[in-house]
């Protein structure tokens, strides 16, 4: 029986075709499993915690292993890496994901099953800043118009607590049993022109965040009162929410255990 | 005969293989030239300011192209924008290069011959930031170690005025009738660590601002003292100066007139 290994892993999601492995597209899991893989000389298989889609990007996505490699858990991630490299060290490295931390986990721990919930960012600019655009195209959502962010703001509170969140759930997602969720904290931050939402809970469904970004970004832009909100929620119908916003501007933040 | 309209450009050099039109290759130009070809209905031939190599980007490379096209000079920029992100408009548009700015010059100005200088920027981060080394690895060269950049900026110093920079010229680049040169400026600008190298001169030999980046590192890493840069520039001598650091940290950052 080898270690549970969690790893943390961060990656820039414009370089990948998503989370998960498939058969002819370029993705984190099938990247890392396949240079973990030739690195220990065994087959290695990901238990990944967020399925992201292609463009949103992980400052802490969670993936576990079983590992009966013969390196000590506190020098896993710097291997990791340098393999992640193409073997380039030092100043040279310049891959788009990273593994930040590698630590054992009791037996019984699971990378999905175990988690209590997630923070996800996602980032706006509401700016017309050329040079932004060109080189921020990939992290960043940019929004021509100004956004009354106060109005974003007590819209994103309106979301908070234990509701059913149907509305907010693009088909095409995995099976669900419910769709209530806890949403323990929503906020927009930020000034000059860039903006974050903050959005933790205890799970999401299917491109949730993206439509309520969508949906904040409608508030913002004037075409609905911040008040809306409710009644959206109360509607459960994808049909009274907002738009979905970009896969890019989106970063998974957080995973709690 | 048409208008001399000169565009500037911005681009981010990690999508493109260059400035230079090339068969079976991404470049900025061959890829400007081809859209605004489809744009104006007839065939349009830019000339550009400064070759950048793959990876290298702009914030304000210069090009110009005879112009009989019937769209006032003023929304030009507009026009080739929208047609750059394939005809989407405003909050959507999603493109790794736009024109800053269109406007007719004398029949005589030619973007290149009329250039009394540049200017570039090289961004360099010395901190062991994990997560930047995956959002940046495009834009910025990450050194592991701590840099002096107080010995940096004196040696950067000894750059300014007219000198033959031969040791700074790489092989490959176009013939040169003569390769001394006049830096106007040249300074390390920067705090916590992120650090920029500034430098403005008259003409630039082939990859000589890498070159001189990758020297500046290496005496801001000890292994040169900073009065060795005044050794290196008289032995007009490519082994006598340091590594050439990569094209993704450089920036044409002005295009003097």
């Amino acid at each position: 029986m080898g270690k549970n290994i969690l790893l943390t892993i961060a990656y820039d999601g414009s370089a990948f075709h998503g989370w998960q492995k498939q058969p002819d597209e370029f993705t984190v899991q099938g990247h890392l499993e396949r240079v973990m893989t030739g690195l220990f000389k065994r087959e290695i298989l990901l238990n990944g915690t967020s399925r992201t889609d292609a463009g949103v990007h992980a400052l802490d996505q969670k993936a576990s292993f079983v590992s009966d490699v013969n390196i000590p858990t506190d020098r896993l991630a710097r291997v990791i890496n340098n393999a992640l490299c193409g073997g380039e060290k030092g100043s040279f490295a310049k891959a788009p994901v990273r593994i930040l931390d590698a630590r054992e986990m009791p037996e019984d721990f699971h990378a999905r099953f175990s988690c209590k919930g997630k923070k996800y960012i996602y980032k706006i600019k509401d700016e017309s800043d050329e040079l932004s655009m060109v080189f921020d195209r990939n992290y960043v959502y940019h929004v021509r118009e100004r956004l009354d962010t106060e109005a974003m703001k007590t819209a994103a509170a309106l979301l908070k607590g234990t509701h059913d969140f149907k509305s907010f759930e693009a088909s095409g997602g995995n099976p669900r049993t419910t769709t209530v969720r806890t949403i323990f904290d929503a906020d927009i931050t930020g000034k000059d022109g860039e903006m974050e939402l903050h959005i933790s809970g205890d799970g999401f469904l299917y491109n949730m965040v993206r439509i309520i970004t969508g949906t904040l970004i409608e508030i913002g832009q004037g075409k609905r009162s911040p008040q809306e909100m409710e009644k959206i929620i109360a509607a459960a119908d994808r049909q009274a929410a907002g738009f979905t916003a970009p896969p890019y501007g989106l970063y998974l933040a957080e995973v709690y255990y």
